[in-house]
């Protein structure tokens, strides 16, 4: 089938007055936010970053992390008065900001400017049980769907940034791209916020153990994944991803944790990949891998390893060029330019 | 020597509430912005981008440029008129952006709002003799000092990005990389605005022909290879590049050409190295051997190789982002967040 969309977008972006495929990367994406948007004029309105903040079981243990777990509830904190990485970022860029709490294992005040949606305090320990029940990742799907609608509704946004926030979530993620892409876990196990060497050993020899006990190496299913070894964070990413995609929006992925939630929620519906951009490759060593396997090319490389969806609010700018670019830039007949030999 | 200032940063940034280093290069552009204005409160002033316009006397044979001459002009009147690349991405960008004629073929109506600075009506055909008299070589560097020196004071800027246009002038760019990398001419060489691969050979056939009339594998000095086989607007560039630095200004480096008139600018100046940003890396083939050869990382890569100082442009937000991030960031202490083990 031909898609006269695509065709139309590709006529319009080849019409301006530049040599042709002269701006790479802006290019496709406007081809692709066009086409996502249903528009030969794509425009980025109210865009949005999320961070989803939960805690990790495992990370009680101190086998996977070098902070202690108190710090995801100091972040959140320090998210909501405004002095965290993705704040200044997202200010700088004009992107509206919301943290939710997933599942932190402290008791927020119901009045910090956060979203409420915890699940549980933490996830359980998956080197010993499953990390979340089957029926508390149902709630968290449906969480994450309720929370994209309610802002899509609220704000007329139509550009998600998905970020996150929770010591020892770079376990779980590992131990995701480990399942999905069958690869060891000491290919998948990365340094997270800062493990040394010796640190790191122990974190490939406890996920080793984990994926043993939770048979990855079989079939299991999206859902029966998260319960095993996701995480509330992760889970409630998966169903604001679903959502996102139903509601049309461009979908900016962050880093290593958002792209292990992507691969969960692309199980559930494998189209969502269509309205995703990729905004940056992390110095978390699995995510290069991760978007090889997704045949995806991230807009920006500048070494992040953070999180937060830091990579996010800084690719949003280049999002926002492409539509500029495809509507505002002069065609060679408009300007009278030569586009001949 | 200690050198204070930049121990004084690397703590303030090493402070700030994240895993040391995880915001890579966002840091070391912080780093190196804190100590170009030698203050531990880097900002960025009223960014600028130049576009230094001027003609080849080699385009007009036709021998290494499918876009025919008259293109250039084209293109200043679509700058002056908002319609290019760049317009779009420095209007989104709020960045102020200078036109500059340094020797266009065609005569501009003196009303044209650029900024007049004719030297001659485009290079003379270097393929036959000397591109440039030597005498306009220097008066071209001291129009781009006395450019940046009047943009400086009257916008009260510190951050400048170089950008150009000038149908032909990747062949000057090749042959100026081909002087100082001293790598055949073929390795130097690329498609530039869209050559297809039978000009491509004709482009480097014709390139190796001039490399061996101006004895380019022998010394000469900046002016003279700037003479031999410069451009009009690579020689005000270089110029430009030399007052930028004396200025203390942040030079953001946009993409293939604006780096080969870095190349003789450092040159003459090898300290201005210390102030330039590299905004990407260009799809045009020579140019990561370029950054190669100096050491340097790009900010951006995404595939663009358009000129005009559109990389610049795009990375000008990135530059702004690690000063907001070393300035507006919460430390460890103030934000009460765990920094140990």
């Amino acid at each position: 089938m031909i898609n006269i969309l695509e065709q139309q977008l590709q006529q319009k972006i080849n019409n301006k007055t530049k040599p042709l495929g002269s701006l790479g990367v802006i290019e496709t994406l406007a081809l692709q936010i066009g086409q996502i948007q249903n528009t030969l004029c794509p425009a980025i309105s109210n865009p949005q970053i999320i961070v989803f903040a939960a805690d990790h079981g495992i990370a009680a243990t101190g086998l996977v992390n070098p902070f202690p777990q108190a710090v995801t509830a100091q972040m959140v904190h320090n998210f909501a008065s405004g002095g965290a990485a993705i704040n200044v970022f997202a200010n700088q860029n004009n992107i509206q900001l919301t943290i939710v709490d997933c599942g932190v294992v402290t008791a927020f005040d119901k009045n910090l400017p956060i979203l409420h949606y915890k699940v549980a305090n933490g996830t359980k320990n998956y080197l010993q049980e499953n990390a979340i029940d089957i029926e508390d990742v149902h709630i968290c799907i449906n969480n994450g769907k309720k929370i994209v609608e309610d802002i899509v509704h609220q704000n007329k946004t139509n550009c998600i940034g998905f970020g996150e926030m929770g010591i020892g979530n770079t376990s779980s993620a590992s131990l995701i791209m480990h399942y999905y892409l069958k690869l060891p876990i000491n290919v998948c196990v990365g340094a997270g916020t800062g493990t040394n060497n010796e640190q790191l050993i122990t974190k490939i020899n406890t996920l080793e153990q984990v994926a043993t006990l939770h048979k990855l190496h079989n079939f299991c299913t999206p859902h029966e994944l998260l319960s095993k070894v996701g995480g509330l964070e992760i889970s409630t990413m998966v169903g604001a991803y679903l959502q996102a995609y139903q509601s049309s929006q461009t979908i900016v992925v962050d880093g290593f944790i958002a792209t292990a939630a992507l691969l969960i929620a692309l199980d559930i519906n494998a189209n969502i990949i269509n309205n995703c951009v990729f905004a940056h490759c992390s110095n978390e060593k699995g995510h290069i891998k991760m978007l090889d396997y997704l045949k995806v090319q991230p807009i920006l490389n500048l070494g992040l390893r953070l999180g937060e969806g830091t990579g996010a609010a800084l690719a949003i700018p280049i999002v926002q060029a492409a539509c500029a670019f495809i509507n505002q830039m002069a065609s060679f007949e408009s300007a009278g330019v030569s586009n001949k030999e």
